[in-house]
């Protein structure tokens, strides 16, 4: 997953545009145009540095001579109550620029962080952590760029470049066997068959009629178990389902090789970050 | 509030472009072009309506000539498990739309469930609850739409439409009394003199100053009821800082004017949607 | 007001576009492409300086490396027949950008010069020169920033960030205290409430609703001095209707606070500027 | 000169963001959201119209189920005071479109009514009027179609496509015969050869090495009719500069052929035209 | 592979701006605006119809109210000399729309007819012809979309939703089984892992690493007759590379399972297509 | 024909936004971050060298860091196996980059090499060799460019910019003389006349009506000759039609001015070129 230039620059754009428009009243009435600032934006608790690009690519929209120092890495993760980034430069530019910066960095350091804590609960297990299409429309990108950062694999972009025969389709088809049959016959065959089943009886259907990978949504972690005993060495085993800090690792350790969770990009809080001025010493 | 359709539809297509992009690989396999079908959107919960016509759009974006019935009002609270709307048609369209309907329904839904919830814990007090700016980047209408169709009042769109004298300005101006002077001799006649301040000291300067409102930012419940002892009937006060559905009633029952809360969006729980297709009787 | 370079940008593409498109035949049958030359941009009658950066950018849209030396100050008021800019570098590009910067400074001085010729008109009274939405459809800030440079206050950018309740929103409402006490309970609080009148009474009334701004559309000078004497401390007095150079300063002299001239934008003429280009020594 | 479906909407569009933007806060808070109306676009002095279509545009950008009427024909003349449209339907929508339909309107019918005055002034002289590239920046086609509508012929659209020698490239070629025989080897040969010139000399050197149009700029009426004398039977004669409706006819009656006046863009008086809600009965 | 509205009108806007831009001046000089006219679009030699949807596109673009009738179905091949569409209305809009329209089809029905002779060439042997990405920038949907239409299959839309591991990625990775395992541990795992090979022992080296999918580059007929008899069963093989209607049939008689071939779009001639307008009888 | 900075990044941009799209997801895979690499675009056969900007613009947006080194002129023409430009940077960019600057070389350097045998072949007979509007949608500037850089004489850009009365217009009009007349009336008087006839008595009656360009469609090479010898001298004469690289030579011995290839842009061969990656050494 790629932050590519072009792309945060638009974003970025479409951002400035709805808060700043023509511009802030309040900070062009009370601040001189010439006065000089430093402010720094604070992790209010812990978190794992993400978006450092693009809340680069904020100020410098509002102002192209404004100086940001990084003081984190991308995608590290430190303690609360620490400078992230340093900026100096023409005070109303850095005010303008602030909200904008803040709204950003909230997002993407809340997925980040939120993805990592999924990722340590699962650690040793073998299992891995992917997101899914459960982003904020207009933010796939970023958002999945976030959970990739915060240690998540990817999984599909979109409709366009998997495929997953889910509950509906086998309906649509009239089963499990000929949904499978039908995606081999017609699908782009340089993408695997992944098949949502929902039962062992399905999951041998669907390996039989040449199912790669099994998508496992909602089975119980005894379920998961018994799955994974019987078909674990046989397709690529991956757990769904309203998964929870809480009940990830028990589902990692029936030994699925993959748990996908909506709740990394639908339900991640926010991170607690804020921008602070510094007194002119 | 108003979301105009011209602005609906640029960000549904933007929201399909990532989502089905050049085609639903899987669908377009299992399900034959001429299927007809027939699907329902469900509140697997309690929720507020709201995005119907999003949800509308997306799917008329797919294919126009699927028809989509709304079961419930747009805001209308009601029980989980009851479907919301019903789409009939082009089997493949309505699974392509699915992710990116739900995903527009979860958002919108789920900050007018969260905000009515606020609205509800101040009944009586007379505090009304108001938004943010701390909205998605890309998402400031979207998101105020849906905390206005919860119940909240609009606080400013951007740094455009309002005057709001904050901590930063304070501190360029030298003062409070300062930032007001300049506020009043330089932003737009037309708009209020908005000024947070943190103690008693600073709002009667603001106040004589020319300030018409004050924000009282991470004050007290003490604090909050002092300060509307004195200056309540004096200029509108708002309070803010970390409100949450706990605090929120103490907070409004102080007597302040209003309360605006941050979490409306960006903490909103995503609200728990589905599309279930009907099997053909 | 402020112009951002994103705007600029924006609109000098589009302007290039429509004059330059595929390119300048005539010049690039006849001026060799090595061929460097000088020119400045001259104004030829008396003018306030605007847009210099838009020029600018016009120039550094056809090509970069384009030298552009200001002579004046944005805002800066001269005699005619003065040098404004210095343009060096290829002919080919200073002649391809030639009509389209004029065109940009012709409109842009032209409306500063125009406004400051009203804001020396009222000088000494108190009165405040302020601008209207009567500006060209696609240049609203690029019109309202001429103003500014000019003199005068911005009046609201547009419909979504001012209340000004009008005659027809009276009608509508049954009522000058009717309409005063719907904005009052539906419009954002943090904009204050003008409301447009035609008589004492219905100042009278629309004070005593609670607005804070009373418009006085098309009123005679004697009026306006007998609205002043009644309403001018308690409340904002604006006067507009057709006010020209010849009676401005009466408007002005009857005491109102503000008065509001769509002539700023709909009628300034166009500065007469030139480009000449530099016999090589 | 047309005015395609596709460019109106456009410019359209983004003459509603700038005004209209996230909503008419005055008319939402007065006028219930159920109110019908009607009203009539009146045209306070003489005009001609032009742009009914992007008027209408505008309304129906706004509200697609608004009505509207034409009591003019695009292009006709007629007194003062007299309704030039009628719409009816949603009163907020009437209300949040009244401002930029008026905008696009002013300018337009302000552009065709002055060219109409110049057309008229030399009326029965042979003599045709043009218009030239002093448009509006983004504005190009629109003011283009205006003069069209007022009954002039268009001058080239751009650079791009007609040739036009002018005094910078006379200077940077070295004289005129160079000039012209660079344009005949060099552009595009389907473009006829029009050159710029100062003196009977200069005209009889682009004759001579090809050129087929005359650019006669700001000759006297006395140098002009001679001029005519001289070459009026072996080139087309264009007069320009300056030209003022109290100095055309003179101009015309020398005998040059065409006419170029820049004040037909760059100088039109906006239309006085209001929209008048009318009273429900 | 589908073409959505949305695409369609995009590209269609693009060209009729670049090929109507301001207007027909040719047919508006001649052909009155009242005068309709019936006009059929003629395929002159054999072929296979191809984006008659973008066709009908451009006819509504230009103007709405054309009728155009289809005389083929998509996809489907007749004689040349035949009509492909009837288009009636507005004379004027015909003859602006014809060329754009004309553009369209040449080069979609092109690719679609010259697809359809290499599926035709390879009947009967079970190998499938399938398309690359050497497609024209900005044409990659439109064309894939005509490679469909004449039976080939799609191979990956770009570098995002396909593994191909190729030689300079080889060369990258230090050798095959290297480059493989690098895929296998970091590419998204719902795409198989092709690999292109030049030799028996790296098809072997792949294959251990995990590859399922050869691509066999620039063979000979003989080496693949040989690999196919060793790595048949065991992988998908797709022979690549100079691949001509005349080479075509012995490749795919070797008993490889797809032939990938860029001739589809970089070398598709034109198809003959033109317009000619009905005598009025 | 100029391609301008922004023009060509536009394309660029929207090339690689369907060939890269999210990612390259194998080059990611396999090739480190940090690696960087050489690589050179090599022409396997002979061309023209033509597009330089445009693959240096792609490289540039993939990677601002990349070398890019030019080992030929733009226009230049040389045999094949010799490499065309040097790139060198992050490999992971070079790989990116690969298929969207070889996709834009392969057509332009295809349409200028497939002009420039056009030209070679009238070498000497004075007849010049023009362009249509048969280009690519989407690409009528680029292919104009090329066939530019290959030394063909542009045509018209669109249907803007210059006259040309074609058979379906004079069947409109009823006939050569009035279709002349109309455009002599109606059309803008900058653009010369041009009419396609396909007989002697047409040739005669459009130049009495005032026609300064006959365009021959389509007529044998006797009947050129003999259109030569009545018309040569008194009209610019276009031959066109068909025209190959075997007729054309023929064509132009007969004395016409100027050949009118749609070939050149609707069936020029792809060029043949490659990246390849240097071994480090």
């Amino acid at each position: 997953m790629e932050l590519t230039a072009d792309a945060v620059d638009r974003v970025v754009a479409a951002a400035l545009a709805e808060d700043v428009g023509a511009g802030d009243v309040t900070t062009n009435a009370v601040v001189p145009a010439h006065a000089r600032g430093e402010a720094v934006v604070v992790a209010r608790k812990a978190l794992v540095a993400c978006g450092l690009d693009v809340a680069d690519a904020v100020f410098a929209a509002v102002d192209p001579s404004l100086r940001v120092e990084r003081l984190w890495a991308e995608g590290e993760a430190r303690e609360g109550d620490l400078p992230l980034l340093r900026v100096g430069g023409s005070l109303r530019a850095i005010l303008a620029a602030e909200r904008t910066a803040l709204n950003f960095l909230a997002r993407l350091c809340g997925i980040a962080t939120f993805t990592r804590r999924f990722v340590h609960a699962v650690e040793g297990t073998g299992c891995v952590v992917v997101d899914t299409r459960k982003t904020l429309p207009g933010w796939r990108v970023l958002d999945k760029y976030a959970t990739a950062v915060g240690g998540a694999q990817a999984h599909r972009m979109g409709l366009f470049d998997a495929v997953l025969v889910k509950d509906n389709h086998i309906e649509a088809a009239g089963g499990v066997a000929a949904a499978v049959a039908a995606v081999r016959a017609n699908a782009p065959p340089h993408l695997r068959v992944q098949v949502e089943v929902e039962s062992a009886a399905d999951a041998e259907a669907a390996l039989a009629a040449g199912a790669e990978w099994l998508l496992l949504d909602n089975r119980s972690v005894d379920e998961l178990r018994d799955l994974v005993k019987r078909f674990g060495d046989r397709a690529v085993l991956e757990a769904s389902g309203g998964v929870t800090l809480e009940s990830v690792r028990a589902i990692a350790r029936t030994g699925v090789h993959r748990v996908s969770i909506g709740a990394l990009t639908h339900s991640a809080p926010g991170a607690d970050v804020a921008l602070d001025v510094a007194r002119p010493a």
